[in-house]
């Protein structure tokens, strides 16, 4: 008989050895099926584990009778390829598509799912598919549609790199489209028409004046801001633009609903026309909850504000506390040449591995 | 034996039916054969005329041995249908394509041809093609270039629209993008880069704060302007872009060269990137050479400066005083309803003929 030739997951190995053969499945969004295959079918080995699978999600979950129930959550996609693969490994890094966003973070959770059939807290392990895609196939989004109950928890960690160190809370983002208008002529009679590009110089003005709030909430200093990212006007090359549009996105601190952010975007725009366009509110640190408080110190105290979007908001939005805590630079993240560092991999699970520990 | 499908053009007819029989001939841009074949066909007939094609672009001279020799010249191509075919008239007007711009003027150009075997001056009729499409396939330009002889000429009416006044000079037109550079960051820690668009606040304050001028040149009124005519810049929703451009017209009176427009842009944009694009030179009005006030005298005496670009520039390069003259409101040019009134028309040829009468 010919060998299988889907390459296995061995749970039994370190979790380095773990995540480059994690890095070497290739699993863009989209296709995800061999590398949820694996990851069920290693899962499904395990006595201690209930697994259940939707469409290339995989949920296990432990029922030790525990008070407490955490969610150690990452995702098995990864961006478009980019010429980095297969994995390559040196001293202290492992370089490759997904190395650092972020199979090593579900290296480390398929290593303490396989290895810890007795923990301090009852546990959901959650591996999900298209997290770096449109939030209609987010598989993380998909479940809590379909199956809240199997979400419910008291604390979540997600394992997107974040350097080894806690990044509590995310921020809100939102985008709007800040119009100008104007009236066309000719730009040989252009005293006949009113300039829409022209009119936008107040929008940006308007811009250049913004002081971005840095809120401090539990302890985490948050740092907004309001930038354009997109402007374009124009009609033709001998004609006055009738309009002009800049796109400003507004990446807001956890304290403001979404509601308040745009209402803070329409009053900074003030007299202009203001569309919103994309918008994900952010969520609160909640480092007071004691789960969270918890493993805070157990993972050595340090916690730093998250600044970009993840699926923590998520959780929040389900009322369920998350953090982000996993190894791996995040500004690494989607970037050809991304890595893991090797120690930050061990220390991630060693930390992770003592504050699940049942006393003895 | 069949008929011959194509339309006759009759030159004994007035210039109205004349205009009519034109605009139902089908001339958009690179179509001007079966056009160019019918005109080429009646003047050949004229036995004062020597007729000479150049692809689709005829000129006829008459040979007096008079002391002065006068270019009359239209294009025979429209711009793109609009569903504004055939020609339909009313009582004072004659509607569709082409009636404006400009087949009311070739219409009087050839009744001149016709009907005019003796004049006080050489005349050297030109019907040319391509004039409302890229420089390099004008029939003017193409010919100045193969034939410049066959142009030299002391004067030149363009039968363009000019609601049958005398349009003199002609604004030159510059394009150049003022680009503005940043540094590009994640849009959720814009602190560590730098917002090109921001940085066009200043490019557009400028172009707020400038001041035209309205030189006065022979007498006429000239009203530049300085626009943006378009404005692009943006790489993704949640990125701060590192190249904002700004794409400025300048259109300037014919006293400033190229060379001094483009100057001038740059010193208005002093301290910013600036590229340029198209540029064409404006053309002196001219009217101090005797031939231009003598007409302009005949014609009623009432002389408007002309902002937007037209080919006047080209003769005026070639060293020849050029005005626009003809039947049709400006304005109306390349508008889906354009039309002609029949009583243009007829002021036009009535002016034309009396300044070319040979005094009895």
């Amino acid at each position: 008989m010919p060998e299988d030739p889907r390459p296995a997951l061995d749970l039994t190995r370190d979790a380095v050895q773990l995540t480059e053969d994690l890095v070497n499945i290739e699993s863009v969004s989209g296709n995800e099926q061999q590398i949820a295959d694996a990851v069920e079918a290693e899962l499904r080995k395990l006595a201690h584990l209930e697994v259940r699978r939707f469409g290339n999600t995989v949920v296990a979950r432990t029922d030790q009778g525990r008070d407490e129930r955490v969610v150690v959550a990452g995702h098995l996609d990864t961006v478009p390829l980019n010429d980095n693969l297969p994995a390559r490994r040196d001293e202290t890094r492992l370089h490759g598509l997904g190395s650092c966003d972020m199979k090593g973070g579900v290296a480390v959770a398929l290593r303490l799912a396989a290895t810890m059939p007795r923990t301090n807290r009852d546990l959901t392990y959650l591996f999900y598919e298209c997290e770096e895609v449109e939030a209609e196939r987010n598989g993380l989004h998909l479940l809590s549609q379909s199956h809240p109950a199997l979400l419910q928890a008291d604390f979540a960690i997600l394992m997107e790199p974040s350097g080894a160190v806690v990044e509590a809370g995310c921020q809100g983002t939102l985008r709007v489209d800040v119009t100008t208008r104007g009236r066309r002529a000719h730009s040989a009679r252009s005293w006949t028409g009113v300039n829409a590009i022209h009119g936008a110089a107040e929008v940006l003005a308007r811009l250049n004046a913004y002081e971005p709030r840095r809120p401090v909430i539990d302890g985490l200093e948050y740092h907004e801001g309001l930038n354009a990212v997109f402007v374009s006007g124009g009609v033709a090359g001998n004609v006055l633009p009738d309009a002009c549009t800049v796109s400003v996105n507004y990446r807001y601190a956890p304290d403001l609903s979404e509601q308040e952010a745009y209402a803070h975007v329409r009053e900074v725009f003030d007299g202009f026309e203001v569309e919103v366009g994309d918008s994900a509110p952010g969520a609160m640190p909640g480092l007071s909850v004691p789960a969270a408080a918890a493993f805070v110190e157990a993972v050595g105290g340090t916690v730093n504000p998250k600044f970009g979007w993840t699926d923590v908001a998520r959780f929040s939005r389900l009322g369920i506390p998350a953090v982000n805590y996993g190894p791996g630079d995040p500004h690494l993240a989607h970037r050809q040449d991304e890595l893991v560092p090797l120690e930050e991999i061990a220390v991630v699970e060693k930390r992770l591995r003592s504050w699940l520990e049942v006393s003895s």
